[in-house]
């Protein structure tokens, strides 16, 4: 049998400011026999999400930076190909956290085996039915607390947690969806597939003016991707009572120093908002739930998604720096081999 | 029988910065007879209170601005001198939000009868048994959620306020109490008076290195009287899951502009933060446990508390502005005529 080869991508040193290539390295290692309990998968497609820039930070936080010199973690798919586990048998469909590599080979327990579901891709787990909807789902019930008929605004609107997060929200009875994002296409798409109300293109004027405009009787809401002047329009616009869940704020990930916050932070007293930020690997328990209902919204139809693939591991870093440049229109995923 | 008169005094113009007594005026108005179901009380005490300064200004909120050329509204407590009402018998102490004037008269509904305590100043009922420490009550339990063995810290620490925050926080259970102050006096006051396990002047050094050394493994909750460079450095030291309940903004309320957010907002998201603002009149509900327990705390003499007293209702206007100051220890109040 000839030996087995793993193509994967490390990170070698700390990014300041936007990453570059020079931050990463390709290695192909070649995999020892299978241990006892150990499982073998051939990958199909690996994520690339906004959160990756923050953890190759070297900052406190709940979850450790990335370790250099080691493989980038993070989400993946693939198929079975050996395996001396009798729960995950050859040809099974796995999701786990192994990140960037063609051929993952661990214990078991690290990977999840997926129920298939008819016509959706092997992708859409890294997607809507995965960590990125769960976060979705997770930051407007968990963290917001949505209410029936609340005004719901959303930041990064096209990216793959903000297209799940307009939805969800219109589906558990959010009154108007309010959505920005960064091109007229991209905006195009919010109204005409996603069924948000309203929706804006922040690289065409103040977001302030523009969220004001789309929400005249103000904010209940407010689902954060983006930080910066978005943070700052949503603590204008909230209505008392307002509820805002930090997401991230890829709009200072790579930005060097620190950047002054919003300037009118005394609204969160005068107006009794809550600000509260989460991480959604905090609140796995919810993936039961979350992944019913949401099973059960695609078979219905009232869930839509888009996804941007970019194909061969040997392009993963260049999917995650267009990802963070906004290039992508939902899911940025990349597709190793033969993934389908 | 001679009329009798009230001295009131109103807000003739909004402050821009810091307020003078050119935006204020007194007036002498004659009281007319009462009408059934009205009640007389010559005041005792008149509060004066940080929150006053943010409702000068004509800004969206919970709570509508101070209405122009009329008597500045607020707590005072006085005795009943002429009453139609059974409920308010003639010597009654009573408690109102009728604000600044010598005498008060409206309907009986207007007047909460007090149960006067023991050796407690009928002032008290202006903070330490009433809104001001009930702010601290609600603050700590219902927006931080304090919890047994949280590291607490409070920044306006020696005001009325902030002592009862760090006070009800150790009696609530948490396991170490900090707070900042602005004189050396203050932070003797703090540790030796207050039971304050560490205190720091925030006029004498950094904020954020004199948090990170009085709470060398960080804070769980921040009880926020001053906003600024003190939250900033609450959300530099929170720990993980770190809740922060923003009461007010002193350090902020007399700037003229906007004035930008902490730096390190990205902290929300990484550590989980909350960052909850409240305003305490949306709580009086939860009074009565309040004044159960603060009754029963006092009593035991677990709760200390001070007070700077100003005489005259001719001096309100400069108590007020020498509580935005920081000229207080404890509670700033206006002593109206015998009050005692």
């Amino acid at each position: 049998m000839t030996a087995v080869q793993s193509t994967q991508i490390q990170l070698v040193s700390r990014p300041t400011g936007w990453p570059t290539h020079e931050n990463f390295r390709t290695v192909t290692v070649e995999l020892p026999e299978l241990e006892p309990g150990q499982v073998r998968v051939v990958n199909e497609f690996v994520s690339v999400d906004p959160y990756m820039r923050g953890r190759m930070n070297d900052v406190k936080s709940y979850v450790p930076p990335f370790a250099l010199n080691e493989t980038m973690t993070g989400g993946a798919v693939g198929r079975v190909v050996e395996s001396t586990s009798d729960e995950h048998p050859v040809g099974s469909l796995v999701s786990h956290q192994l990140g960037w590599r063609d051929v993952a080979q661990a214990d078991a327990a690290q990977f999840r085996v997926m129920e298939a579901l008819d016509g959706v891709p092997s992708s859409a787990y890294l997607g809507i039915l995965g960590m990125t909807a769960l976060t979705a789902y997770v930051g407007l019930q968990d963290i917001a607390h949505l209410r029936d008929g609340d005004v719901v605004f959303v930041s990064g609107a096209a990216g793959a947690v903000g297209s799940a997060v307009g939805q969800i929200a219109r589906i558990l009875g959010a009154s108007r969806v309010i959505g920005s994002a960064g091109s007229a296409e991209k905006v195009e798409l919010l109204t005409s597939k996603y069924g948000f109300d309203a929706a804006f293109d922040y690289k065409q004027g103040s977001v302030r003016e523009q969220l004001a405009e789309a929400a005249p009787d103000g904010i209940d809401v407010y689902f954060d991707n983006v930080g910066g002047d978005h943070l700052e329009a949503a603590l204008a616009e909230f209505r008392d009572g307002g509820r805002a869940a930090l997401c991230g704020a890829i709009s200072q990930y790579n930005t060097e120093g620190p950047t002054p916050g919003p300037n009118n932070m005394a609204n969160i007293v005068t107006r009794g908002l809550s600000l509260v930020g989460f991480t959604v690997g905090n609140y796995l328990d919810r993936f039961p739930s979350f992944a019913q209902e949401m099973g059960t919204w695609l078979r219905e139809g009232r869930v839509q998604f888009d996804e941007t693939v970019v194909d061969g591991i040997e392009n993963t870093v260049d999917a995650f720096l267009g990802m963070l440049r906004g290039e992508n229109t939902g899911k940025m995923v990349v597709r190793v081999g033969t993934g389908s």
